[in-house]
This record gives structure tokens, sequence and C-alpha cells, in this order.
């Protein structure tokens, strides 16, 4: 095999090394403590045809390990992304000293064969420049990516919206806001201290609101004074419901994280919001009107399947025009099957 | 005008008979009841070019009407939609004799000059052949076309996936159900009492639950036992708590009405279920490893905003591999501004 050929060593690397990890020790409950952690060792094996051996540079820590780790028993690795560098290898396209970005948990030294990995393959970092590689964890990763594809496809803002993003001041959210304007938005933040409100506002916010100190719903309205068009949410619980209260008509919320609540119990993993993002649910309220262009369509299929025999109904008729308030107030009870009328 | 020579009057009309109505007398607080209503009567106008008169056969009676009613002051008429036949006419679209729909709200006889309204034009009723006009209120009408157009282009259900509908006995809800089984679904309905859930099993459902009698929670899961992959939900509430947590993966909600609440306090109009149909908002959930095929282009549309000074970032860097722990536990209070990495 040709890619034997490329085994090349590290000077300092042998396999007496060991690699250091962090493991999940006892299962959050609550604010993680360090009792939920242990650091272990263990040596590093000698590498096999195909693998590559790379060392942790930057590691990552983000929200999502709360919730996810809750489907992992005790013992497991702590799970998380890094960017290494290769200091070993035997495989072609990850060669000694490329910069990369792996799914490797929180360990210090990896060996790994690409090739076997099926999901979250590890990549080669594209070239950054003089831009550090930790940026391969933030906004050149998955954070950044977070920001660009939610934004873009599932707020699909336009130039002159309106953007309000939750947890701003983040990873995520600081980028959300800024390609935000970068579209042509009014983008408005929402974060947790005076200092990342000011931060906010130096990278171009319109506005920033702190909502440790102030009320989210009334600075909202003066922060988005026309209503809110797009809503990246990436905390849930009540600074949301402020938000959503002052949506525009035909506004779309991207829901990307729900932070507010990955401390709480065990027991809450099943809140809605969570449901939402971790499910990906697509959630979307309507009136039919928007579809009276197609009016007759619906009619007319219905007709059809009627005729055909393939859909039933029944009716609740009242007599009599003065009999209208008895037939609604009936309605709204449920005293109805089927469609409620009254006949003239 | 050509038009004019149509003018023809029906035999026993004259301008001297009366039309009744039906007056928003007081507004609405909790459910209603008769003292929200005024029935009064007015002379019929003589008609003039364009206009024709109506007269009401069926009218209908709809949830909707209790939270819209709030948008109107007291001593308006109730709205709603008809279905009513033409008694006299100076409109070449709607002859004698026609049957049509309206959205003339309650009251007996309508003079309308349909070129002049703006919104919810009234329409010839397609030819029903032996089927009551009444349908033109329910499955043949706006309940119906709710229900086609809601489920297909919002729920999008394949077959072979599990559709659950609440209100599932109502105009709407019945005709979603037999939808999904026509395309091939798993029909669940919940429906508040035995002869409605009777009903829904005589029209095909797979599954129908009283939600009055029974732990809704325990009988979706014997009903739908490979989760939920699409809710019609007319109702919202605990019902839509219940089944929301038991959807799959990529589930689809169509938000089509909030019954459960509409007659709730005037303050809670903003309930946020009730925005979402009212201001027909869209929600969806992700998970960036969505866009895995498109991972690069992110990347470096990122790295070219930031080379040109347009996206700018801010990084927490925690020193030490030793400090992992510390840095997540620090990361999730919100003690990061950016990005937030551990430096080994």
């Amino acid at each position: 095999m040709k890619a034997s050929l490329t085994i090349l060593t590290r000077r300092f690397y042998s396999s007496q090394e060991v690699a250091r990890k962090w493991i999940y020790a006892k299962t959050f409950r609550g604010e993680p403590t360090h009792a939920n952690f242990r650091l272990e060792t263990e040596p590093i094996p000698a590498l096999r045809e195909g693998e590559f051996l790379a060392e942790a540079e930057y590691l990552s820590v983000d929200p999502y390990m709360r919730p996810y780790m809750l489907a992992y028993p005790e013992g497991s690795l702590m799970i998380g992304g890094q960017v290494a560098r290769v200091i070993a290898s035997s495989h072609p396209r990850f060669p000694i000293g490329a910069t990369i970005f792996g799914q490797f948990g929180w360990r210090t030294h990896t060996v790994c064969n690409p090739d076997q990995v099926e999901k979250d393959k590890p990549y080669v970092l594209p070239d950054f420049g003089t831009l550090p590689t930790s940026l391969g964890l933030g906004l050149l990763g998955m954070p950044g990516n977070t920001a660009y594809f939610g934004l873009r496809e599932l707020c699909q803002p336009k130039p002159g919206e309106t953007v309000v993003v939750s947890g701003a001041a983040g990873a995520v959210g600081s980028a959300v806001g800024q390609l935000a304007k970068i579209t042509g938005c009014r983008a408005v933040g929402v974060a947790g201290s005076d200092a990342k409100c000011e931060w906010l506002l130096k990278l171009g916010f319109d506005s920033a609101i702190n909502y440790k100190h102030n009320n989210v719903y009334a600075d909202l309205k003066k922060a988005a004074p026309g209503g809110i068009d797009c809503y990246f949410d990436n905390v849930g619980g009540e600074i949301s419901e402020a938000v959503i209260k002052q949506m525009n008509v035909a506004g779309r919320i991207a829901v990307c994280g729900a932070i507010s609540n990955y401390n709480t119990s065990v027991a809450k993993v099943t809140d809605p919001q969570r449901q939402f993002v971790f499910k990906q649910l697509r959630m979307e309220g309507f009136l039919v009107w928007r579809w009276n262009d197609r009016w007759m369509e619906g009619i007319e299929a219905n007709l059809r399947l009627i005729r055909e025999g393939k859909l039933r109904y029944e009716e609740t008729i009242t007599e009599g025009f003065d009999k209208m308030p008895d037939a609604f107030i009936d309605m709204l009870r449920g005293g109805n099957t089927g469609k409620a009328v009254v006949k003239v």
C-alpha cells in the first residue's frame, strides 16, 4: 500500500506517551460541578495502516454538551470537538503538521482512522492565514456554521427586516447579529451583562438589551418599534416569550438552543423548547386565506373525494336565525360533531 | 351598460322587506352568553348598478369568531360566512337563483357589489349535485380548505407516517384525519366525547382518544407506537404538550387553532399558541448537522467576511487541559463572551 510509505513519526512522539482524557464520572443534575468529571490517562497505541495521531491544540466547550451527555452512561468520555495537529500519520489526506478539526472528545491525543469514522468525520481546516486556529471551533466551525445556516435557511431575513437574537454575546449569537447587519437588517441582541451589551454595540448591533437588569418586553418595544420579523433563539424561556409576542405577521423563528433550561433537572428533558431543537421540529401557524389564490383547487379536490366516497362528513345544524348565539355558544363548548351551521 | 339589463326581481322581494342581523352588543369575556348579542332589523335598500341581493340559507358559526371579534367595537355586526341564494341581481356573474358563499356576517339579507369587495370576495359555489349546499360552509368551504391546504402544505405527510389531529371531530379535524388516511398515513384523533371518538373510528381513523376521560399522553403512546410525524393542532394547551413530546425527529406541526384558550380572558390574547396562528409564525428547531453536506460553504463564507473586516469575533480562552470542567461550568453560567475554548 502506498499509504504505508507516508508513515512518519514526530520527533517527540513515542508510543510510551500517554493521552489525558476527561471522563463523565457522574450524571449531570442541575449545574455541573467538578464531581461530574474525572481526569484519566491512557497509553497511546502504535499507529496502524490508515491511522493518524492528533494532538489537541484547542478544545471546545459548548452548551449542547450539557443536554447531550444525558444520553451517555457514567464513565463515558466527555464529547466535544477540538482543533488538533497531526503529529504522526499513515493517512495521505492527514499528513504530519496538518491542522484539523475532529470530534474526538475531551482528550489530548487521539489515534483515528478517518475512513472508519461514520459521523462527524475529521477534516483538515482551510488555510486561515494569520487568524488563530482556535476559530475552527468558533466562527469558522460549528458555531459559525450554526449562525450562517440557521439564519439564512430558517430565518431567511430580508433587507430592512428586524432580527432579534438571544444569547447574543455567545459564539453563535454574536455571529448571527453581524450576519443580519450584513444582510441589511436591524439587529437587536439580548445578553446577560452590560459588558456583553457594550461589545454587541461595538460589533454593529443596533441595540443590545441586558436581560438581567431590564424589562426585556419593554426594551424590545423600543429597540424594535416596527415589530420583529426574525428571531434566532439560543435560550428559550421567558426571553423567548417576550420576543414572540412582538413578532410580525409571517415571522420566522429559528430555535437553535434552549440554554436557559439546560441546567434544570433531568426530568425536564421533555421541555417543549428542547423538543424543537433536538428533534428539529417545525411548527407553523396559518390562516387559510394564505391560499386564497388556490381556493377552488381545495374545494374541487374535496368535492371529488366526497363523490368517490372517500371523504365523509357530519353536520350539526341548528334551525333558526334567532338561534345563532345558541349555536355559537354550543360550538365553543364542543357541542357539535362535524361542521356547526345554522339553517335560516 | 349591459349589466343593467339583467336586473330582475324575485317575486317576493320588495325593498320594504327587512334584513335581520346579529350585533356584537358586548365584548366577549370568558364564555360567550346571550348578553353578548343583540338582534336588530334594518330595511333592505333598493339595488344599484352592479349589486345583487342575497338571502342567507345557511350561516356558519366557527371557533375563530371568538378571538376575531375582540378586534371589533361593540355594536359591530357579528362576522361570518354564509351560503346564500341570489334573489335579485344587477350583476352578470351573480344571477338570480345562484347559490353563493359570502363573508356577509350574521345577517339574513345582504346587498353587495362584488366588484367593490376587496377581501373575501363572494363566489358562486361549484355544482354540488345532490349534496347539501351547507357543505359550502364546511367540507367544501373554509374548514375543508383549512384541512386540505394546512395538511398538505404544512404537515406534508408521507405514506406510512403517523398524523395526529386535535379537535378531531370538528369540521376541520374530521377532514384532516380522513385526508391523512387517503394519503396512506396512520390517523389518530383526539376529541372530547366517546360519541365523537366512535364517529372518528367510523370515518376510518386508526385510533381516537377522548381527552376528557383518558390520559392523552399514555393513550398516544399506544395509538402511535412509532411516534408522531405530523400534528395538526386545533386546540393548543395540554393536549398539544402531550403530542409534541412524542413527535419524531423532523416532525411537522400545523397550528390551525387554539380553541382550548379562546374563551379565556381578554388579557390572554397574547398566549403564544394564538400568536402562532394569527400571525402565521413559523418556528423550526435545528441542529447544524443538517447542513453537513454544505459545511465548507459556511466556513468559507465566514472566513471571507472576517478577511473583509465585516465579521468580528472575541474568544474566551481558558488555559490548560486540566481546566476543562472549569471552562465548561463557567460557559454554562454565561461567563464567556464569544466562543469559549480551552487551550491545551
